[in-house]
């Protein structure tokens, strides 16, 4: 089948499948059955079937999926089984606090430059990444040609995080995972993954509001 | 309309209507139209009087939205009207970084305390806090009553999560926002957010990859 058919949600639950498997890792479970792993997921057979079957025929006869074999194909699937360069564009507070997130390099994606144009960031250390100094937007391009970097992690503020997004994209950045609380206008089907916290936090207090669990009002 | 009947999309496009507004309110926008908000978010004006239509009516006979009023009523709408207190559990890497994150106070979210169980960091002043001290996990029904805290922000390892997340639930948290990336067991209606920053990372692997944008084998 041809990828461009594969449903969004599918995709979106391997990495649910993923995370479990590597969990059954962990406990040392060497097979599962679609109905295992579905069950623990929430899940029917049929489905964890249907969406792995999308990208291949992993399962064996009378055995269920090898849980090791499995996690390394669907790493092979979503990509994350190599090593891919990453840089992070807008040293402020979230960006510098990414630096420290274990998580990137766990899905194999390492930090290897940060750019951010304030002059009183520019040169300055970054004591994550070792010897790795802070540079301007304008080094970008350059600098994605020699460490061959493929993601960018942008984290400017809202006002100028389109036009920097411009930027990557002209610099040759192969996809964006954007921390920018606004919708941005890229070339069709150009990767860009949104983490909105903000939305994210509104959605919260929405369901905590309905719930009655909501702020007090400083009454009570 | 009861509230239950609320479509979450109608909800989570709340989130994208006040933050077009804000930005129009930067610029000095007055009024607008359900034309022009849908316009520049790529919905049709008939999906933004339906969205909004959920919650009350807020247009205005010839003149359209008022954009000041209706990101007041936004904001009572999703809650973020008001302080809500907020705690952080796991004072590692990403929860450390979180307090530096401005965007938790910008929604009206107000960290008031960190907990953590290891004694390296049981006592240890939180430098973006004030004086705030990481206290252990014991102490937090305790803390949650005192201070009225609502909102727990998650931040322990995956292996941890569901037994602290149900710790959090019995001490009284309203709310929990995850960043472990679990599917967490709660009782029904209760107010979970995942923010899975692996999944979003690998969902956009998984699109470079496609665009073959993807990796380098370290052959180019």
């Amino acid at each position: 089948m041809k990828r461009d058919h594969i449903p969004a949600s599918a995709v979106r639950r391997l990495s649910l499948y993923l995370r479990q498997l590597e969990s059954f890792l962990r406990e040392d479970r060497r097979t599962v059955s679609s109905k295992a792993l579905g069950e623990v997921l929430h899940l029917t057979d049929a489905q964890v079937r249907k969406d792995l079957a999308y990208f291949g025929q992993f399962g064996h006869p009378g055995v269920g999926y090898r849980v090791d074999e499995l996690i390394v194909r669907v790493r092979q699937i979503l990509g994350t089984d190599k090593i891919c360069n990453a840089c992070v564009v807008g040293a402020g507070h979230l960006g510098t606090a990414l630096l420290a997130y274990k998580g990137f390099a766990k899905r194999g994606f390492q930090i290897v430059a940060v750019f951010d144009n304030s002059p009183s960031k520019v040169g300055r250390e970054v004591s994550e990444l070792g010897s790795v100094r802070i540079e301007p937007l304008s080094a970008m391009k350059e600098r994605i040609r020699q460490d061959s970097i493929r993601l960018g992690i942008l984290t400017v503020p809202e006002e100028s995080a389109q036009e920097v997004a411009g930027q990557m994209i002209k610099a040759g950045i192969g996809g964006i995972l954007n921390f920018a609380p606004v919708w941005l206008s890229v070339p069709a089907g150009y990767p860009v993954m949104n983490v909105d916290l903000s939305t994210d936090l509104e959605q919260l207090s929405y369901q905590m509001t309905e719930m009655g669990r909501g702020r007090s009002d400083g009454e009570q």
